[in-house]
């Protein structure tokens, strides 16, 4: 029986530092680090998550803003907004919550805002000095991935990793900080072959595709740290029930909501497992945390701090 | 005993449809693509590789320069050569020939070339691009080994391949390359454990750490193509013995430089693998071609054509 790898305790431990050092820096010199959220249209989930990260930065001491802009916005003038901000001193970190309204490419989107104000971190350019190891924004949720292994003691330097999926957010970004970490990687993917038998070598498996407890014990090499960055709304009332038991709170957000949230790894995985992150409570609490490091990184290199 | 996988036969096949691509545009639209390679200093290998491409540009009708400048120019002055090039309409190509004098940063100095003019396929924004599989400049050895690769009609996709190093010119976008195909990849490098066990799960395996031989035929699946990216000049002749047998060429090398040119892999690898690339004679003739091929990928992007 594993440990489960709560994601809050590194999480507050991280915001902590980041509200230090603001204060420090709005103390010596008058100034605090800037974020601008772009939300455009009205997806639900997208106000719930550009609203969390407001209040983060509201709790942080950081400058915080969220421009909000109808669904039907012309690119054009997305650019020109997005460009006002590139320029604007005060704001050192421009994020656009994807997904975008159809109407938008969001490669191209992303293309527009200022590499070094790129906290995201997921700006071609800032992928490019990730991929070389060189000084740039990495993408926050594999930060928080990186973090959360090493709150656990166990080195990633010679480790066998295992990554199924590969998403431009986590996927390619995490082989990529994992392999200038000295992890041996393997991106796996729909088109992998035995791909029970390839995660069961891993010493940390990463499951990150977006399939309802798709990871089951059979993945898990003994005593292997797996993080599950999934986050599926799920209805399957008698499947929840053969995952989690009787659970009253999954009861409960399914009475509420008619669904409740699952991630990529069936939670008996535990039972395997040295280390699995829950869903929710893991890795989710670590993207909001490393973000808000991210703008503070951003603050400090654009002033040579 | 597998088959010698030259890279003669497709390289020509790709210089020849670049040959006759270059011509319709000549003839068409008045016009040619046009490579500048910058050689800082006067490395000797470099003044060949350069000469090498210059004769290739000529081969196949493109427009080339060489800018040669003294070791000791300072950056500022590169800064503005490149930019000179960045801005010239007749360039369609930008590229400085590595390593640089020790004064001179090449990642700095691979920034200021213009990202749609990167036919190295090595500027952090090509290498996001690369990572996100949008359209951009791939670097040219790795796009060769697809080719190889492809040329036998093998499938990567599905495909477990393993990547022996993490370059930023082979092993890293290679890596991105082949996930983009749908192969399963598996990034190995000094800090790997069991290295020859991972090597020997590949169906596709690639060499590229620059170590003489070290690649036995332990590390090889029977079976499995076997790519070689090294080129080591190595002049222990009893190891060369040992690895080629009795082989006039190399004793002519020896005698001659007083070295031999050995790749990352055994060539002895041959008897147990389904293909194994030469050295020379394998992947480095891809490379040439597929510079070509960038610097009329470029010239037509940036035309419409």
């Amino acid at each position: 029986m594993g440990t489960w790898l709560e994601g809050k305790a590194p999480a507050e431990k991280i915001k902590e530092e980041v509200r230090q050092e603001v204060a420090h820096y709005q103390k010596t010199k008058d100034a605090v680090p800037g974020l601008v959220a772009i939300l455009v249209g009205d997806n639900r989930s997208s106000q719930i998550y550009v609203r969390t990260k407001e209040k983060a930065c509201q709790a942080l001491g950081l400058w915080s803003e969220i421009l909000r802009l109808p669904a039907e916005t012309p690119a054009g003038e997305l650019k020109a907004e997005i460009e006002k901000r590139n320029a604007a001193d005060h704001i050192d970190g421009i994020l656009v919550q994807l997904p975008l309204p159809s109407g938008l490419n969001a490669h191209e989107v992303i293309f527009w805002i200022r590499p070094d104000k790129d906290v995201d971190g997921i700006h071609p350019t800032s992928l490019g000095l990730l991929l070389e190891n060189q000084p740039g924004l990495r993408p926050c949720t594999p930060l928080g991935i990186i973090e959360l292994v090493k709150s656990t003691g166990v080195k990633i330097e010679g480790s066998d990793v295992v990554i199924i999926g590969r998403s431009m957010i986590v996927g390619k970004p995490l082989a990529a900080l994992i392999t200038n970490e000295n992890g041996t990687v393997t991106t796996c993917h729909s088109k992998t072959r035995n791909l029970a038998q390839v995660a069961a070598r891993a010493d940390i498996l990463i499951a990150a595709m977006g399939k309802p407890a798709f990871v089951g014990p059979d993945f898990v090499k003994p005593g292997a740290i797996v993080i599950d960055v999934g986050t599926n709304s799920f209805s399957d009332r008698e499947r929840i029930k053969e995952l989690f038991g009787d659970d009253p709170k999954r009861e409960k957000d399914l009475q509420d909501k008619g669904y409740t949230v699952v991630g990529d790894v069936d939670p008996r995985a535990i039972d395997k497992a040295g280390y699995l992150t829950p869903v929710p409570g893991g890795v989710g609490l670590l993207t909001i945390a490393m973000l808000m490091r991210n703008t503070l990184e951003a603050f400090k290199r654009r002033h040579g701090f």
